[in-house]
C-alpha cells in the first residue's frame, strides 16, 4: 500500500512586532463599550472631545513628559523631512500642546476628553519590547486646585459606577507633603529619601534624615496611610511642619469627595489615604491619586494635578491643571470579574433558510443582531458568541439555542417578538 | 518722551510634522458619533469590532496592498530591532493578515468591523507630507459574490440613512468587465487602454484597440454610465463579448439593491452604474463601488470584492472577500450640510452662582450637559457652544442664552425639568 503524501503548502507567518497585538471579538467591543461609557459621562459634565495625531515631533512631547521616564519614548527618524517624531507616550503632552497653540480666543477653563492608544518602551527590559497602551482620558485646565481635582475624581467614580464596577479604591496623596519636607535638602539625599519613602522603609528614613529639621515629620509618614481617618490623627510633628498646608489641603478634598460620591449615589466607592506616597514626585503639584479594583494586578486609573505643565509649551499661558486617565485593559479586566452591566451587549441571532434576509431586517429593527449564514448554523453560533438560531420557513420560524436544544416553531411575527424581547 | 518697549517672552511654537493635524471641538466629537452609528449598524448586521496594531512590519502591510502605490506607505526601522515597520495605510492587509493567523477553529464567513486610523504619504507630491485617514470599515470574508456585496452595501446604506445624510449615491462597477475584455491584450497595450478607459476617451480607445476582437465592446464601454437602466440597454458588441458575464453579474446585484434599500425604507439613495469603470483593476475581482455625497470632492466611501486577497496571506484559506470603508472626514463634511441627526449633541449648560455643583448634578441626571464655572459665563458659553446659562441663587434659577437675553428666575425643581425638557 502506497501512502500518498501530500506536499504541505509552504505555511506563512505573520508575526507582529513584540508588543503590538490585535484586540479580537469580543474584547475589542468590550472596550469599545468601555469608551462610549466614560465619554458619555464626560460629556456630561461638558468634556470636550479631541484627536490628536498619533505621532509628533519628539521634542514636543519630551517637553511635557510627566511620570515617564524618556527612555519609555518610542522614536523614529521620519522619513520625508528626517526629523525624529516620536509616537507618543502619552496623551498628556499633546493635550498642553494643543491647548497652547490651538485654543486662542477660548477661554478657560479647557475641559478636554480622549480616547487613544500610546505606545511606550519597556524601559529597562532586556525584552526590547513595547506595549500599546489604550487610555480614556479627561484633562481640566484653568479650573483652581481642589476644584478641579474633585471634579475628575467625581467624574470617574460616577463614571465607574455607571459601567457597573461593584466596587473600586480610590487612593489619594498629595505631592507637595514629600516634596515640602525635602525642600531644603540636598538633592542626592533628598533622593534617597524619596526612595526611602517609597519603600516606607522607616529605620532608613531615620538615617538618612539624622539632623534634618524636617527629620520627625518623615518618620511618621510611612505609617500614615489607609483609610480616611489617617487624616484626623496627623502627629504633631507633621501638622507643624512645611507639609501641614498640603496635609490640610489633602483633608479637605478627601471631605469633598465623600461628600460628593454620597451625594450622586456612589456606592461602590472606598477611599483611601497615603502620605508617603511620592510616584510622580517630580511632576505633580498637588493631589494626586490612583484608581485600583479586584482584578488586574495594576491600576485601573491615576491622575492629579500639575500645575506646571502648561507653561513648558507656553509662557503666556500659566494656568493650573489636573488630567485623569483610565487603562482600559485593565479595566476591562476587573469588569470582566463581575456581570458589569457596560458589558453587556445587544442579544444576537443567526438567521438561516428562506426569507432569511427580511426576518434578519425585521430583528435588526429591533435592536437584535441579525446575521445570516449557510451551512452548520449551531457549530457557527457556538463559535462565534450567538445566542440563539432561527431557521426560517414558510412555516413559520424554528428557534433553537447554540446547542441545537428548545426547538419550536412560531409563527413569524411572533418570533420577532419573542425574540427581541429581551435583548 | 519714551515708549517702553516691553521685551516679547520668547513665543514657542509647536508645529506638527506635515500632515498631522488635531481634530478639535466640535469636529472631534462629530467624528466620535458616526464611528458610533455606522459601528452600532454593523453590530447590527453581526459585525464583531476588532482593532489591529498601528504599524506592523512593513512586508506584511505590503502583501495585502489594494488599490494603493507602495510609494503611499510610512516606513521606519523599528529601533529595538531594526527591522522595517508600517505605519497603516489600510486596514484591509491587517484584517487579511488577522483571518488567516488569529481565527483557527471559528467557521467563515468572518464580518469584522474597524474604527482606524490610516497615514498615507501623497506619492509623488513634491510637498513631502503625509494625511491621516478616520476609516469606518466594514469586511465580509467567507460569503459568495453577490449576497456579500449586496450585504456590504445595504449596510452602509442604512447607516448613512440612520445617520440622517438625506442623499447620497452608489457608483458601481464591475472589475470583471474591463479585465475580460483586456485579458489577451498584451500588457504595456491593456495599461494604455485601461487608462484611456477611464479618461472615457474613446477616440484613443479606437486607436489602441485596432486589431482586438474585444475592439467593438470596448469602444462601447464609455457611453455606458448613469443611471441602471444603462444595464437594460447593453449593445450586442458587449453582450456577446466576454464581459457578458461580469455584466449579468452587476445587473443582478442592482437589482437586488434596489429591491433591498426599497424593503429598508432608504429613500435618499441614488444607483447609478459605469461599465468603464477601472479604479483598482488590478486588485477588485468582481463589484466595486464608490459613494458619493454633495460637499466633499472626494468619495465619502468606497468598496468591492477581492476574492484574492486572503490567499496572498493563506494558502489554505482562499475565501472570498468583500470590504468597504467610509472615509470620516468627507461624510462629516457631507452631514454638515444637511442637519443631519447623527452630529446633535444633548443640550449644553453653564451652570454657575451658589449650590452649582447640585445643579449641574440634577441636568446631569437628566440628560444634559452640564458645566460649572467662574467668571463670565455669557463669553464661556459663546466661546465652546453652550446654548444656555443657569445661574443658581437661593431665590431660585435665573436663565438666559449665551447673548445673556431671555432671563427669567424659576424655582430649581422646574428650572431642572424646563432644562431637560428638548434636550
Amino acid at each position: 500500500m502506497t501512502i500518498l503524501t501530500i506536499p504541505q503548502a509552504p505555511t506563512l507567518e505573520h508575526p507582529l512586532p513584540a508588543g503590538m497585538r490585535d484586540l479580537l471579538p469580543p474584547e475589542a467591543s468590550l472596550r469599545r463599550a468601555i469608551a462610549r461609557a466614560f465619554l458619555g459621562r464626560a460629556e456630561l459634565f461638558g468634556y470636550e472631545f479631541v484627536i490628536p495625531p498619533i505621532f509628533e515631533y519628539a521634542h514636543t512631547i519630551e517637553r511635557g513628559l510627566g511620570t515617564l521616564d524618556p527612555r519609555e519614548i518610542v522614536r523614529f527618524v521620519e522619513p520625508e523631512t528626517g526629523e525624529v517624531v516620536a509616537l507618543r507616550p502619552d496623551v498628556t503632552p499633546q493635550i498642553a500642546r494643543l491647548v497652547s497653540t490651538r485654543f486662542e480666543g477660548k477661554p478657560p477653563p479647557y475641559r478636554l476628553a480622549y480616547d487613544a492608544s500610546v505606545l511606550r518602551r519597556r524601559a529597562g527590559s532586556r525584552a526590547r519590547t513595547h506595549r500599546q497602551i489604550a487610555q480614556l482620558g479627561v484633562e481640566l485646565i484653568g479650573v483652581a486646585p481642589l476644584d478641579g481635582d474633585l471634579e475628575l475624581l467625581v467624574l470617574a467614580a460616577t463614571a465607574l459606577a455607571a459601567m457597573g464596577l461593584p466596587a473600586f479604591t480610590i487612593d489619594l496623596g498629595h505631592a507637595e507633603i514629600a516634596r515640602s519636607l525635602l525642600a531644603d535638602v540636598e538633592p542626592s539625599r533628598a533622593a534617597h529619601l524619596a526612595d526611602a519613602l517609597a519603600k516606607k522603609d522607616v529605620a532608613r528614613i531615620e538615617t538618612l534624615a539624622v539632623g534634618l529639621p524636617t527629620r520627625d515629620a518623615l518618620v511618621e509618614l510611612p505609617a500614615l496611610h489607609g483609610d480616611p481617618t489617617v487624616l484626623s490623627r496627623v502627629p504633631e510633628a507633621l501638622s507643624s511642619s512645611p507639609a501641614r498646608g498640603a496635609i490640610d489641603q489633602l483633608r479637605g478634598l478627601v471631605d469633598r469627595l465623600i461628600a460628593s460620591l454620597e451625594s450622586e449615589g456612589v456606592r461602590g466607592a472606598t477611599i483611601s489615604v497615603d502620605l508617603s506616597e511620592v510616584r510622580g514626585l517630580a511632576y505633580y503639584t498637588g493631589p494626586f491619586y490612583q484608581l485600583f479594583a479586584e482584578g488586574p494586578g495594576v491600576a485601573i486609573g491615576a491622575g492629579g494635578r500639575y500645575d506646571q505643565l502648561l507653561s513648558r509649551f507656553s509662557t503666556s499661558q500659566a494656568l493650573p491643571a489636573s488630567g485623569l486617565a483610565l487603562d482600559v485593559d485593565a479595566l476591562l479586566w476587573a469588569l470582566r470579574l463581575s456581570t458589569a452591566k457596560v458589558l453587556e451587549r445587544p442579544r444576537r441571532v443567526i438567521v438561516t433558510g428562506e426569507g432569511a434576509e427580511g426576518f434578519a431586517r425585521a430583528l435588526r429593527a429591533s435592536g437584535v443582531s441579525a446575521a445570516v449564514i449557510e451551512g452548520d448554523a449551531a457549530a457557527y453560533a457556538r463559535a462565534w458568541g450567538y445566542e440563539l438560531i432561527a431557521c426560517v420557513s414558510p412555516a413559520g420560524v424554528e428557534v433553537s439555542d447554540a446547542e441545537g436544544r428548545t426547538r419550536e416553531t412560531i409563527p413569524t411575527e411572533a418570533a420577532i417578538a419573542r425574540l427581541s424581547a429581551s435583548s
